[in-house]
């Protein structure tokens, strides 16, 4: 397996996106030397955009935690959460009345459109919830996951409502070697058990790809041959670019390993156009 | 749709196998008049066991609620219950160590075989698990989703034991109109989370009736077709009955009402020799 | 079942997408009095689309279609097909080379790029296959199912190449009562067996909306609220329409008869914003 | 990885179940020196059965393909196939009357029970299928598959009846590299595509092991801890093996190869009790 050098590869594009967790940080932080490439993308005059399945934070919150990691140039709009297109539905599609949620208060504010009214699960009357609405998935924290999950059952046997995933993710990393189940996988438990078709929002869904597609394109004129999706895993990050029509890159920082990565590819069937070995630029 | 009575049809067969809940019971307690069923089959000398997929407490605790219900009839020695499967396959495969288990302390009296270790989820320290010789799913009762379920979780990434769950039900009543997650549920999101192939036991698995057919055998000489599978339930008692060979007969106290048995018997494809409004015999 | 008069409801919209079978046409052929909803569209100036499963034909060969039997109105540049989308993805991102197909001479007019090389799967010598980059199922007919079948599968194991799958559906219908495999269930039973990952465009990935929404905002701005999506099948239709945020209309002309439409809704959680016995406008 | 040596392993166990491919022979024929095995078994006096999931042939054909190649030991009445099971399901649950098949007319010897009358697919009038009182997935080979597999869906949509599935692998190896198509992949496709629940017999389903274990102690007394399953593939025959309660060995000589071996078992959670480089005694 050959390594494609990062710096070689991005200078044929015009916009980058990047996944988040694997490429630009771990659980311990920064991935070493990151800040370097967003200072190199701003230099060469590259748009970059973070495209993430992590619906636990609004965007700013998310970019003020990379301030705070040293990366000044990440800015809120850079950011394209699946929380995001979640909001995007609930705004077309519902449009009014209360929205019950699992998720924290931080996660809750995808639902602050003005005309919607959210209710965490917690403070649900299973016996009164005929003006229930929606039902948004938004993050793992936030809620009691047995009464919560039970009452959540229960209020999809009474209420026949659309029911928004905003994350796909099944597991997300706590530590160096253990994870924490994601909502995503919590939400496909609740699915299977009360057997209706939830909307799931998140790569590798193409909805991420094309909302930040779309939101490029408002500012400035690209095509799809200009964009690189940079992600660390193969089945969310390189299936979805791919799918969508976009050059990728895998990076080993992350999800996958240096000496599993051409096994994986093969055994996939989903194949970046290049892999290295970090987004770092030095 | 013509519906069998339930009296009519026993008389031909020496062995009736019963499924538990929406045919013996209900939330509401005894399913009016099941006591005189149990008398008549005693007075026609027809043998009954009961098969479920219950394992949050043992034949002897589920038989003594139905001497509290008013069937004095039934013994320890006509329940066979998914509980039993995992502990003979404890037995036999794992034989001793330590087994962490999810579920009630009376569920764990399943793992009280003499020669295992058994150790509530809640008390592994997952810095410290190399003894872990299994993992046991009982009852979803007994410890503490978020906190052990991840704990779960990390535990199978950290070692590759057998996976044993007792019980495949995903949801079961808890009222006239709410249920609550089981165990079988709970069982398969860690099961996709981690990529594992887990154990199952319960119904439509066949083990639970050769377990049954086995444990007949050793005190009578039997032949499948002199034996009737009794179920409320068209993907569980029905299709594991049709599968082992045995004739079955749907009744409609539980989980398939009158008026949907015949288009769900269409769609399923899973067919009962006979249907039946109950298995009460006044 | 309060049902909805399609005339009423399309006049708010000011773009309608219209499903092709069991909505325009069935069986037997044009659904009886469609033609007038297509004048009506024109007088009314309200714009039109159809978004098909069906990679079988060109948008030409399918214009001509709709032209023999009476609508003149529909012309090419009004068919958006899934095959479309497997074109576009071949000339972003295989570009040049050899592309192997399951299906007709017609259906292989969606790989006339110019830069790619059709190899229908009945030509390829599997002993000298490392040209071909990517394999594409477009329709059932036009191979030899047992010989060509297996033969896709052994190039799948010798080469790891993107495959597309331009159709999703599992059948079609052939008469009243009959139907066919389509290739998308012949494509499901390919990628179950070779374990890799397959692409593919077709409803309810939203892809398909995605390109007709791009499509027409090269021509005029239009916002998704001012389109309506009108199809016979909740799992593709239906969901897809939703998901990608547009209003919904189911109507009873093809596979939800009105006797079961309301319990399929309620079964699946799959919620048309309306209802109508057709979309036929006399 | 530590390789345990087949002779020693084996000399604690009173009765052998051999899986038949990548154990006792390949595309190319017997696995050379597994002759020596079955000498040197009947010289010890340890009983031996091949649980096979090929239902093409009957045991007695496939006794004698044993015999041609050199293994006179193997008796018909060593050779438990998956048809069998089939056989045993029919007579059971079907008893009389026309059984459709698709397969060879030697596959459809499971079908002679006197009081079946079996009717190849091809030889089925869809118009005239009233008769029809079950339907058997036997061989891949036997019959055209467009026709007759598009004919197989349109049976199930207007009888609903038992399908019985007698092999449920997905693919079969067919030379050094190359597989075809198993009629248990087959059969999940239709399956899929009708929605209705089939019948499958074959491992990793433990009914091939309890008809195997019936089948001995008809003959002689033998606990499940005194029975070794030997076989290649970890989701068929250790899954299948250790869910029995038997103690099992992975052998080297098939699908799973020394290089992957032990993080294939890590992946899957499937953990053989040994793994032996073959089945073979010089």
């Amino acid at each position: 397996m050959n390594l494609d050098e990062f710096r070689s590869i991005i200078s044929t594009y015009r916009v980058i996106f990047f996944d988040a967790y694997g490429v630009l940080k771990n659980h311990k932080g920064l991935i070493p030397g990151i800040e370097n490439t967003f200072q190199y993308l701003k230099e060469q005059n590259i748009d970059y955009y973070i495209l993430t399945n992590d619906a636990s934070r609004s965007p700013f919150q998310l970019a003020e935690s990379y301030h705070r990691l040293g990366v000044p140039e990440i800015k809120a709009e850079h950011i394209i959460s699946s929380g995001l297109l979640a909001q995007e539905f609930l705004t077309q599609k519902v449009r009014q009345g209360t929205v019950a949620y699992l998720g924290t208060p931080d996660s809750a504010s995808y639902l602050d459109t003005g005309t919607l009214i959210p209710l965490p699960i917690s403070e649900l009357d299973i016996d009164d919830c005929d003006h229930v609405e929606a039902l948004v998935f938004l993050d793992d924290e936030g809620f009691d996951w047995k009464t919560d999950l039970n009452k959540t059952v229960n209020l999809l046997r009474k209420r026949n409502i659309p029911v928004i995933v905003s994350n796909t993710d099944a597991t997300y990393p706590v530590s160096k070697n253990q994870v924490a189940m994601a909502i995503g996988g919590i939400a496909k438990m609740i699915e299977n058990s009360v057997g209706k078709q939830f909307i799931r929002f998140g790569k590798p869904e193409t909805q991420l790809f094309i909302y930040a597609y779309d939101y490029i394109r408002n500012i400035q004129p690209v095509m799809k041959h200009e964009i690189l999706m940079v992600g660390d895993t193969l089945h969310t990050d390189i299936l979805g670019g791919n799918k969508f029509g976009l050059d990728t890159a895998l990076v080993l920082t992350g999800n996958t390993r240096a000496e599993d990565a051409a096994s994986r590819i093969s055994a996939s069937g989903i194949i970046p156009t290049y892999i290295c070995e970090s987004a770092v630029i030095l």
